[in-house]
């Protein structure tokens, strides 16, 4: 199954590298690499881009990223939504090899309802940001304002990050309302399907079937935002500036923007301090949720890993977080992903250092950072690549979006060989 | 026993500083927090240095750098060796509670034997390399030939890595015979005791007590080796400048002195491209192997990360290396290594790049590389960090010995509690 995703998500970059790549698609002429990489970064949802997307592309060529980002956002969503499904037993009518049939649309019954739901459900959130972002945007006296809105509430559900302005969302860091919309679009990408779903249960007060695995999260979720919130507001000089409201919605806003891997910005990457991008990468790795549309190794990951590295110290026999057991096989799949992360990291930058030697250290790991974590900040060095620094991003988006996934296919597919129950459901 | 063992290493820190504060230790006035610098970067056998020694110190204060650092790497040695042994079942006499009595100097008679070979081993080796070293030296017309030997013969063996002379090994880097010894030395140093008399009894037909572990710490650190050789020679752009013998001799002995995390060098490492200090970089966190006087990851914890990667993307049922199946239990002691590691590298970074902006991020990364994993490489800026960013780096280089120290003791004390034996016994 590995393949056949790997497979499928190349197809869709390729046609949208060739459907880019026809004249009616720019306004001004787009390099061959340069098309290629925006199409591998608007299916990987990363959002990095080495031309201005609104000055370079005409209306169906934001058309076809849309369409792109779409098809990338909603099929990650989905699959990852199956793999998660299938490892949690208690489901009963989703089987564990529903996964492998949701690679060729399968004709289940519970299959069909279970993709119906996940792309209503995208669709509502998508309509409703639309509407909310179109208002404001028209307020704002934005041309083009309903398209704008179109492409923007897709953009950050998806956690894309693509933005139609020239500097992402800057024009816009002292506006509450879009501040708000764009924020609460990306969170409910980021985290996921499958713990709305948890929560409207529990809601309606029925059983919380997901509930270690939504606990986690969104503990996680919150503490990261509120450290990330707390370090940037303290320490960032760029943020002085700003009065004290502004600033905390600035702070807010980027480490939103990193830790859900969205990766739109409200002020400027570039004049932020070394130790903020150092903030922000260690955001940008973890990254956001399982069964959502963002990238990076995955809160629950971290959370495993965390909850490993305190048992060791405390000479524990058991890995236990929130005081429930993690088995041992979910810990290496964390372990796994990690390694991977880190290998493929030391690897890029091993390279980007020699194809683009006269970039510093830090733009060029932050690079490779966002790409790997399908973020899409930058420094502003994208455009400025080499052509085989280029390749090597779009390697790293790629492989930062269905690696990582594999990893989780490879959990579900590997419950699939097990008749016994888990004692526990944290989902990696 | 953690604590106690931090607690050892903090005293032996203390009154190292206490005898290096003393006015008979100077040459010319040093200020406090660069005694404690030294004297923590001679027990944690890092070799960072804020002032040059040779410079500094007087010769009593040489010899009583010589005795921390000896200190230092027999204490890891000795505590590394009882931890693998104490995992190692099958030896017998050693039983696993040795590992604690070690801590309190035991009388009972095999650890006495023990404990007695490991320093014999140490003595025997240090005087070799003393005696080749002096003869080498005083044919290079060095003055004070014999302390210079015994000096660096030591601080080889216990990959501390200081050096008396201004810039490191420099002046020696086309000095075949000096190259080999301290080569030799190191290896021998950051190989350990164990493989040594695993060797030894192979050689003297005996069976392989701990052939599977010597079997992965031989061939990870040929692959090492092979590799980061390899790389250096071809893309090192400071290398270029020297005849093909020479070059290729620099590229060994800098990838030996990360690898081993011995720390000398033979070439400026402030004059090399960010690409090859990514290599070293890269060699540094993994680090040498257990049972060894030398830091980092090990060996053996990568070679266990790398086989459950491998075992993850080929969707298989356990983790294997070497066709030996590895323990979950191992692997997550790999992992929070991994993760401990990872987590305070990041920690670390983020606070060097605030108390001190005005360095590079790349230098600020190979400090907190090389001091993690006592190493003792820099690309110079250790003199020039603030009094804060000093600290900081003093943290690290305990933490990077105790530390990863305490995670395997944590491994060893772990076994104590079962009495079942182990499938493999690859140590990490
Ligand atoms: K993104
Ligand atoms: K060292």
């Amino acid at each position: 199954p590995a393949r056949l995703l790997l497979f499928g998500y190349v197809s869709y970059m390729l046609v949208g590298w060739a459907l880019l790549a026809l004249p009616v698609s720019q306004i001004q002429p787009v390099a061959a690499i340069d098309t290629l990489f925006t199409a591998v970064s608007a299916v990987s949802t990363t959002g990095l881009a080495t031309v201005s997307v609104g000055g370079s592309f005409s209306p169906f060529g934001e058309v076809v990223m849309l369409a792109l980002i779409q098809a990338g956002g909603l099929g990650y969503m989905t699959i990852g939504s199956f793999a998660v499904l299938s490892v949690y037993h208690r489901l009963g009518r989703m089987r564990t090899h529903t996964v492998r049939q949701a690679f060729n649309l399968p004709e289940g019954i519970s299959v069909v309802m279970f993709l119906r739901s996940v792309v209503w459900f995208t669709l509502i959130c998508e309509g409703i940001g639309a509407l909310a972002l179109f208002l404001m945007f028209h307020h704002a006296g934005v041309p083009n304002a309903l398209w704008m809105a179109v492409f923007h509430s897709i953009s950050a559900f998806c956690t894309a990050g693509f933005s139609l302005f020239d500097n992402s969302l800057e024009m816009f860091h002292d506006h509450v309302g879009i501040n708000l919309a764009i924020s609460i679009l990306s969170l409910l990408g980021a985290m996921g399907f499958l713990i709305i779903v948890d929560g409207w249960r529990a809601l309606m007060g029925r059983e919380r079937v997901l509930g270690f695995t939504s606990k986690v999260i969104v503990r996680m979720t919150m503490v990261f935002l509120g450290l990330g919130t707390l370090i940037l507001f303290v320490t960032e000089p760029e943020l002085t500036a700003l009065p004290p409201d502004e600033r905390l919605m600035a702070a807010f806003f980027q480490t939103m923007s990193a830790s859900t891997t969205v990766g739109f910005n409200t002020v400027s990457i570039t004049g932020m301090s070394q130790a903020v991008l150092m903030v922000l990468m260690a955001l940008m790795v973890v990254g956001a949720s399982p069964a959502g549309t963002g990238g990076g190794l995955k809160t629950t990951s971290f959370a495993a890993l965390l909850g490993l590295v305190r048992s060791t110290l405390k000479n524990r026999e058991a890995v236990r977080f929130f005081k429930r057991r993690v088995s041992d096989e979910k810990l290496n799949m964390a372990t796994a992903s990690l390694a991977y992360y880190a290998g493929l990291c030391g690897l890029a930058m091993f390279l980007l250092l020699l194809t683009d030697a006269d970039q510093t250290f830090e733009a060029l790991l932050f690079e490779a950072t966002s790409a790997m974590g399908t973020v899409g900040l930058s420094t502003g060095i994208t455009g400025d690549l080499s052509d085989l620094g280029k390749l090597i991003v779009i390697v790293l988006m790629t492989a930062g979006r269905v690696g990582i996934l594999t990893f989780g296919i490879a959990l579900a597919a590997h419950d699939e060989s097990r008749a016994e129950e888990q004692d526990d459901n944290l989902v990696l």
